[in-house]
């Protein structure tokens, strides 16, 4: 049985920020992470939402995760800046730097900030799609927060599934929101896989000889692969360049496998190019144009049995809208884990804020 | 038989200067593309150098390009800048770009520029590798120029094979310089498949049935793939939104094929990022990790049957050093095409500059 309990945006968040509460996070920051989480959940993108609450409270309370953390530019230009989190929670370290990113942006047209001493911090659409409400588009690149992936030939895992993703901005149409591992899956669908029972498809894994790895539960024996084969293992290598190595931050084998250790400082990085239109033309036009793109691509032939051609970011989109409307659906084994959490900690379980909160049952 | 002469990078390059003077293209600017293209030819791009030089010809004589052209900086910021390349050689304008983002990173940190009325430049790491120099790095984004590519799930061709390049400093290794297509195969690959007479392995083309097509002389009957099914439609989608879109040129149905069309602007856009290492710490740290980085990655442990480990960019590298001291080679067929190219318009063909030139045989 794969079911799930429905919970209102509000009630997710809620529970989350008095869990971090309860944690000594400070209220102002617990909100904002809280939200960010609810976010991730209510656009789908589940394996980075209120799953990794309980993995967080771990770090929290083994002393890996700086309650107090003192955020702090420590390189900066017109267009550029370097954000030291002070080992803070990801989510509080990124936001900042998109604010700044976004700031530098109106005047520069352009600015790339990256961050050092961060930590894990959610989908990285949650990011990119901060620039679309000022007619800006973004890039944000992460470096991932464990490796699993070796460079193309080898099985030494120097590299994570180090994501990319996109914003930008539309009129009518749903914004186009890229949001991608540079990994054919993700670490996080393996486990879903191992956890349903379920076999991978080839291409997903290999193991020590290089061949397929169909089985999930043995994971651990074997590797990720790369999209494109050598294309896919260049480009998780260019992106922890650029949100690790450029920010002083981890990569490589510096970077912590925060799934296994909860006290060694991840020094996760993390980096967000803006880009604001209206330093381009008219933004409007720019917004209309991808609207025509959308629509010609949405409209074109498709292939026999393909009903419908996606853009990306649009699954996402629906999502929100749907889970906005009819509650988000969190998979009965974690509202039980998250109750049992919430005994743990001494605060009010999943299913009581939510008879505060919901009237979706 | 698939056999070459090998002609020294000064060959090449005056045979193509002497070939684009000959049509009008004033000295400078053919000494500027020249170089570019026999670069091409000398890092093992061979499907973007002297080969091109056929149809560039083509096009300049069917008025396809402007001859003079007054190459403009349209948008403005101190971070960022859009070149309208007023329908010259892609080379030139893309050059402008390239040495603009340099200039305005030195002092922003970070400088983004965009072409429109650009046309083909060839392969995207000339560009990138520019930031090199500099103690900077380099992205490099570009509308492929004939759409090879639909959406995932449909068969009309919107796309291009849209390439991204970066470019990254080191000091005693290689630099690591990306330069990928989005799609498995470029299409230069799948001519040259066909030109062998050999079949294409599956995972490159699909037919209008969407089963695999082997057969690379029916290339037009079918589809390239993208690298990670949907993702990377989704990374060739956002290069052509931010390549070209975003600077005002072509994208999806606007993108004109210049194998058969010699005479419609292309409006081609190209876009490049450059990243002054100086502004986020001290370059020689930063090089000196990635110098590490790479040492780490050669040195891991390799699958079974693996000899070696490549860096994105260390096969060109290696490629340059032979090409430069033995030369480099050209298929016969093309030394013939281009011969008979040099007698239609008048220039001395390949083998007497070689002879006058090139110590090499």
């Amino acid at each position: 049985m794969n079911t799930s309990n429905f919970f209102s945006f509000i009630a997710l968040k809620q529970f989350i920020e008095n869990a971090l509460v309860s944690q000594g996070i400070p209220l102002a920051d617990a909100m904002l992470i809280s939200k960010l989480m609810a976010e991730a959940d209510l656009q789908g993108s589940d394996g980075h939402g209120i799953i990794r609450l309980p993995q967080y409270i771990k770090r929290i309370r083994a002393g890996g995760i700086n309650k107090h953390p003192k955020i702090r530019v420590v390189h900066e230009r017109a267009a550029m800046a370097v954000v030291d989190g002070d080992n803070g929670m990801g989510h509080l370290v990124v936001s900042r730097a998109v604010d700044l990113a976004i700031e530098k942006a109106k005047e520069a047209g352009v600015a790339w900030v990256n961050t050092r001493y961060s930590n894990h911090a959610g989908p990285a659409s949650l990011y990119s799609r901060r620039a679309l409400e000022h007619n800006m588009l973004a890039l944000y690149f992460a470096v991932g927060n464990a490796n699993h992936l070796p460079p193309w030939g080898g099985m030494d895992m120097l590299l994570s599934t180090n994501p990319i993703s996109a914003a930008i901005p539309t009129i009518d149409e749903p914004s186009v929101v890229l949001d991608m591992a540079t990994t054919v899956a993700a670490y996080g669908k393996v486990k879903a896989k191992a956890k349903r029972g379920e076999l991978m498809p080839a291409g997903w894994m290999i193991d020590r000889e290089g061949k397929p790895l169909l089985d999930p539960t043995k994971a651990k024996d074997g590797f990720l692969l790369p999209i494109g084969e050598h294309k896919g293992y260049g480009l998780a290598l260019i992106v922890g360049l650029l949100a690790g190595t450029l920010g002083g931050a981890a990569m490589g084998r510096d970077v912590v496998d925060f799934n296994a250790d909860h006290v060694t400082t991840t020094n996760t990085g993390q980096a967000i190019c803006v880009i604001d239109l209206a330093a381009f033309g008219d933004p409007e036009k720019f917004k209309h144009d991808v609207d025509k793109l959308i629509c010609d691509i949405k409209n074109s032939e498709k292939l026999p049995g393909v009903d419908r051609i996606w853009l990306p970011g649009e699954q996402s989109h629906e999502k929100r809208n749907r889970y906005m409307a009819e509650g988000i659906p969190v998979a009965i084994g974690l509202v039980n884990e998250l109750n049992a959490l919430a005994t743990e900690i001494g605060i009010d379980n999943l299913t009581q804020i939510a008879n505060a909160h919901d009237h979706i049952k």
